[in-house]
């Protein structure tokens, strides 16, 4: 059940951050609609098709296609209230990236893959959708750019698998694992805490 | 039988949109048979994976293959014939998306899918082809500019679970959504029918 | 066992290409990471994932993520030692192209896919890393351009399936299939083999 509502709020901040990104893009309201679905069910749907647990989730489920496209609307009607597109893309991508690391290695270990397999699948699960959006868009993904991003999902993902393994309760360590994710990624866009590259 | 004559000839249409496009990319005749083919068989390989279908069909009929290569080379010989190559890529990825969008959604109803699963799959095949052309040569997939595009595909894709649902014939059904999807589309191409962007 | 040890070193060559591509494109030693990794790994994950044999192979053994990330922070660290990137960019990604046509084709056989099957899966093995990474890079992928490429990891792909057919030990015909797809790729950027292209 905690799942199922982390999973859908995931949803919906990845729908907005897809649907932000694409009115940026100046998409028709019917591209922003896709890109937003794109973006919020992309990470889930590679999860399922990884765990061979087909046809995935989002197209079985009415409300994991109802959530994005309801955001899409709400955003491409609102947008204008919006301020500063950019910083709320990467604010909603922070929180979904978080939702889905939790969300994505606890479904993994529900279907029984092994830890390390979990851990992997939660990560892509955290990413899939944004690097969709970015691709979509034509744009170097996120996760290859500058901050601190494949990190802050796995050791969200990393939380999950070793909260199960001690015997901790499901709930805390889940909203413990979104809180780290999505916090790093948070604290590394505002510190601007950046990995050394090439000189 | 009708399922398999109309995958066959969606795959024709969309190698040639395919091969189409990557003529006028410059590409080398490898270059075109590999995108031609890949724009052909890329919805029907998404869909089997999301279905659970492995290997993919057009992995397994040789026919699958040896159309869209044949298709190709023909493009590719007598591309100087064809002129105005961008209406032609638009048309015959309307023919190629519509006649996915029925057989798409029709193949996984025959898997026992849902019908709300079967819909959104068989839309994801109609899409899937397209987007990939367009991925592979760096241009925004059509799916997400400016016509009508997700929402012709979902069209067709509910009559053919309407008809299914309602005891109706298979074959006519078929057919109406093959003409709804790509009629839609061709129409929004040619009165240039739009939704509302951003301003 | 011989199966997994040239699996492995296609894994590292690919890391190799990848993470060279990273730095090239001024990556930080993340992204480099995350490229490495994704370009070794996705075509054995598109492998797995196209046999239905999920969780993919590289998701549940922890060396297949170990041995590109090894390479990638070895080839971040060292790159200024490597002279013309681009140029061992080719190389290592014709080399982990022939090893996974052989590979893939030789997996896919072992998980009884029919003969076709196999080696178009071998071929997408081989070409599917290199055009994940040319896609996250936002390059036309390799493979649509002007050298031969699908043909060479093609090639590979029906001597492992035609020595596999004859009865002829595994082995050597593994590393010929290895060397053949792989040479035919390294002949033909040397000799600047091209096919026709659209005048």
């Amino acid at each position: 059940m905690l799942l199922l509502v982390l999973d859908l709020v995931g949803i919906a901040v990845f729908a907005a951050s897809g649907a932000l990104a694409g009115v940026r893009a100046r998409l028709d309201v019917f591209g922003v609609s896709v890109l937003g679905a794109t973006t919020a069910i992309g990470g889930g749907v590679l999860r399922d098709v990884l765990l061979g647990a087909t046809p995935p989730n989002a197209l079985r489920d009415w409300r994991y296609l109802a959530v994005p496209l309801a955001v899409a609307l709400v955003v491409f009607r609102f947008h204008p209230a919006v301020a500063g597109q950019r910083r709320m893309i990467l604010l909603a991508d922070a929180a979904g990236m978080g939702l889905f690391a939790g969300t994505g290695t606890a479904t993994a270990l529900a279907a029984d893959a092994s830890v390390l397999a979990s851990c992997l699948i939660g990560m892509t699960t955290a990413i899939g959708g944004g690097v969709l959006r970015d691709l979509l868009l034509r744009e170097i993904p996120v996760v290859l750019r500058r901050e601190i991003y494949a990190l802050a999902a796995l050791g969200g993902a990393v939380v999950v698998a070793a909260g199960q393994r001690t015997g901790l309760p499901d709930g805390p360590v889940l909203v413990a694992a979104v809180l780290l994710a999505g916090g790093v990624r948070v604290l590394a866009l505002w510190r601007r805490w950046n990995a050394p590259a090439v000189s």
